[in-house]
């Protein structure tokens, strides 16, 4: 059997959303890796990173998954009509939808989110009700065949559920001892509530211009699918 | 200030052992991270993936910070004379001299291990004491300006603890929140001792052929260490 997930690539994602997922599936058997993107140029990755694709959304197979990452590139590509459509596209096919991070924001650009719990990261969880989604503050959110998680790292977390849906416990299990999965961080400062009060702030703060920006963006791509 | 952060790129890396820590480190302020490979041509990581280098051994600007990958290429870029040249050369230079995962092998063929504590992929833990070190089982190993990590993912572990080290608590703390770092497993598989242990048995004999072969490497880059 092979099992396989697309990946999307766009300008100014966050890399981890999408390397995380990428170093856990495909440890488990017949499971192969594409990385999907509009064109076959590099994409630039937030911090700069540049990754090639291995397809274009005219040339890719058909997947049984479909993984959308997060970051400041979503502005953009909410609004790209021919990402959206391949999105749309793929949905209608695939086994599986799954975002990353506010990946959840494209896919609820591309109207896949009407009437779904889902998650997305902490700073951009409201505006997942403008595509009428119920916004949800668990790491993974499983609802059908639609994944969601949080913000970035928690598309291990992500992976290694899907591994066990796929497959089984055996499996994901495999692959998390594999990539040595026993998280250890040196601080608890991993969620707004978690985190000192002053981090807490000063980042949410510091997030602040961006949310709004994003929040515009998510109306107007609410409004093209109500129209 | 400009804290730059050499990643270094090779064929058939694990790329999470880097793209964990490329995630993290630049989420303080005035971090740079470029990837570092032996020439400017793509590299292809583990299950395909292909990154592009920022800038080649010859060209790379002085570095702050050098963090070296694992994966199935550790057997080559331990006996690759330009690869451990350039480790070495810039051991001598940086502040900080970072492993994640058999990325610790590499940085023992350069002689930098020995005398050190350090940690490693749990399956290739033993090996570390064929370049003089004394393997540990923790997650995140500092011994002086050396941090080495244990498997994959604890590269994000290592990352924070850095950035707790060279900035402070606050800046780690900040960069935790922003990648929503409150893991949060399916399993508790991610090591041997934790892992069922039919699991354990069957992905060590699925690693021994591969630990096997790297052993043979090891004792051939520690020979031209000692002649």
């Amino acid at each position: 059997m092979t099992f396989r997930c697309g990946l999307l690539l766009f300008p100014e994602l966050t890399q981890l959303d999408l390397t995380g997922p990428y170093e856990v599936l495909p440890r488990a058997p017949g499971v192969e890796v594409l990385l999907v993107a509009r064109t076959m140029e590099p994409v630039t990755a937030q911090w700069g990173m540049r990754i090639l694709p291995d397809t274009d959304f005219a040339n890719c197979p058909p997947l049984d998954l479909l993984l959308v990452p997060g970051g400041f590139g979503v502005d953009e590509a909410m609004l790209d009509q021919e990402t959206i459509a391949f999105v749309r596209r793929t949905a209608t096919e695939a086994r599986y939808i799954v975002s990353v991070c506010t990946g959840a924001l494209i896919l609820g650009a591309a109207g896949l989110l009407r009437g779904r719990r889902a998650a997305t990261h902490w700073a951009f969880r409201d505006l997942l009700k403008e595509f009428g989604a119920t916004p949800s503050r668990e790491r993974v959110v499983r609802d059908g065949n639609l994944f969601t998680g949080g913000g970035v790292t928690a598309g291990i977390d992500v992976a290694l559920t899907i591994l066990a849906e796929v497959f089984d416990a055996n499996v994901a299990q495999s692959a998390q001892l594999s990539v040595e999965y026993a998280p250890c961080p040196p601080f608890g400062a991993g969620t707004p509530e978690t985190a000192p009060g002053p981090v807490a702030e000063a980042v949410a703060a510091r997030y602040a211009t961006g949310v709004a920006r994003t929040a515009e963006r998510v109306r107007a791509a609410a409004q093209r699918l109500a129209n």
